[in-house]
């Protein structure tokens, strides 16, 4: 173990910060160490042919001995191409996220591209300063959950070639391909559910308004209650932040009264977890379907119903757009919407408590 | 609507591969729109003073007019700083990581550094990969979920100024700053818990045995059941990959047999969520102890006893300490341990069944 007492050497010069940026090796210096001149380390360096075995293996050598390391940044001036995609999700702790990047970096991998992550936390301006930070450092493309509605900021960088490619959610004002799970049709379908199993007064507790799948989730859900010739009422439908008090305090309202809800539509994975504590809490059945998986969902008693999407597919369809547009190969926007498939579980087919 | 139409034109030019990276307007482009010199527009684009009020609108004008955006690689290798650091992990799906990430990032905002985020999948060569390509990318530091077990590949980038902070597992081979929950004490109370609740036979299922949070984490068994003066059978004790086979296999053949194991304590929460399910398709109740907090687990029958750790306080605690270093304020490698909270729910206060 006496590997330490040098590792603390190279700690602590790592840490006087004069040196930070100051001792990294050059190209200069591997020739030095070489013998070679500067164009034979850059041969090298670069793959390029006219170097013999034997120079080649000297200046690996000092490459290895100084440890220098090629400057990509230098590189892309040069080739304009950093060989890497920008994600630009709404919150990297919410789970319905991870698989979507885990797919899409797959994706990028396998093209020999590193995945440059941020989040927006659901705020457009921030999406904005993230997006072009991320065009500043010259990504080749990106993948965007977008917060905001109106994308004519991203004009002056799709047109000097980014790629570009929105999932889950629209872009705004500007004719961008789009990768989409099918949340009106998936929402209605959860929601006739309900009404099969006898539900009249089903309550719909959704992500804020302007959000494009709570928008159309919530349509999905006025257009169930039509198809059933049912009339909704105002107190049965709550849109908002998806934190677990407003969440709470919604069902909760919901759920009191003199005419309550017998059943609830959840709106997203946020709102389904929840929704699960407040129903768990109360004293008579609530039927319940949410829109997204969520784990353990099957273990729960009841087991939670849930109009699933699948958020790997939506992150590898969108992924595997970018690097078509990329290539060359693609030539409109298109708009790519995605099934989502109802899970019955127990929740969504409990009768009305009354 | 009708600015479809304008926008499909931008869209098939974004498309012409040919014009991809052909026309970004440059400083040079601004000049001439300007009317100015391109020492002006540079002292505009940076800040910097001497150019009058009615000057600088003339070049804010031809700036926004061409959507001109400042190159940030080339100030990458004026200035030594991308502001960004880098986040490798292990994978991007595991719900461990989502706090933790938002943490980091978090941080790496207060900071004005954007987040460059990767992950291993727990393959060391993959995680190397990752790494030096986010150092030849220049970030300020790199905040480490490490899947090998020797960084001396890291020392010629440490010496050159990156900042780097391991978490959740400690480097190898070279003295680096770790930030780590105390999976030895967590594990131990968790199963000394079991014990004070009657169990003998306690197994033990965790994650491959090269990978540190899983080797103390059994340590922390062994001494707890060492410590109660309980000889530990090999039948008693799986580690592996977590996937949901390996996982369900290990549980079942504890369960079977003649002398079977009458609880279980989970290395980790992907091994949790299956123990969960094979226990809850059993006939008889089997204590259950799992390290990692899991989403609804208070909400299952019985809820599940965890050993809960904090992701979002590790990833925090390295991340600010990663820019501590950017300071220049740290001198020395420091290994930071974070407490373990048992959260008693009922799996893990169940008797033996026989």
């Amino acid at each position: 173990m006496d590997y330490r007492t040098g590792q603390r050497i190279v700690a602590e010069t790592a840490r006087r910060t004069e040196s930070r940026y100051g001792n990294r090796p050059t190209m200069k210096d591997v020739a030095a160490r070489a013998g070679v001149g500067l164009k034979t380390v850059s041969r090298v360096v670069n793959g390029e042919p006219g170097v013999t075995p034997d120079t080649e293996r000297r200046v690996q050598e000092a490459i290895d001995a100084l440890g220098f390391r090629r400057n990509d940044s230098a590189r892309v001036l040069r080739k304009g191409r950093t060989a890497s995609i920008g994600l630009v999700l709404e919150d990297l702790a919410d789970p319905f996220y991870g698989p979507l990047s885990r797919a899409v970096e797959e994706v990028a991998r396998a093209h020999g591209a590193l995945l440059i992550n941020g989040s927006s936390a659901e705020d457009p301006d921030r999406e904005q300063e993230l997006v072009l930070a991320l065009c500043a450092r010259r990504v080749d493309g990106l993948v965007i959950i977008p917060a905001g509605d109106d994308h004519r900021y991203l004009e002056p960088e799709i047109k000097a070639g980014v790629a570009t490619v929105f999932v889950d959610r629209p872009a705004g004002q500007i004719d961008a391909d789009v990768v989409l799970s099918d949340s009106f049709g998936g929402a209605r379908d959860g929601v006739a559910h309900l009404i099969a199993h006898g539900h009249r007064r089903i309550g719909f507790i959704g992500d804020m308004p302007r959000i494009h799948t709570s928008a159309e989730r919530l349509r999905g859900y006025r257009a169930a209650m039509e198809d059933a010739g049912i009339p909704v009422e105002d107190a049965w439908m709550s849109l908002g932040v998806t934190d677990p008090q407003r969440v709470r305090k919604a069902a909760e309202d919901m759920l009191a009264g003199p005419s309550p809800v017998t059943a609830i539509f959840a709106g997203n994975n946020r709102v389904t977890v929840t929704a699960v504590r407040v129903i768990a809490e109360g004293s008579r059945p609530v039927a319940l379907v949410g829109f997204d998986d969520i784990e353990l969902a099957d273990l729960l008693k009841p087991g939670v119903t849930v109009v699933a999407q699948d958020a790997a597919q939506l992150g590898r369809t969108a992924a595997e757009r970018l690097f078509r547009q990329l290539d060359g190969s693609l030539v409109l926007p298109e708009r790519i919407e995605l099934p989502t498939r109802l899970i019955t579980r127990g929740s969504g087919e409990q009768p009305p408590s009354d």
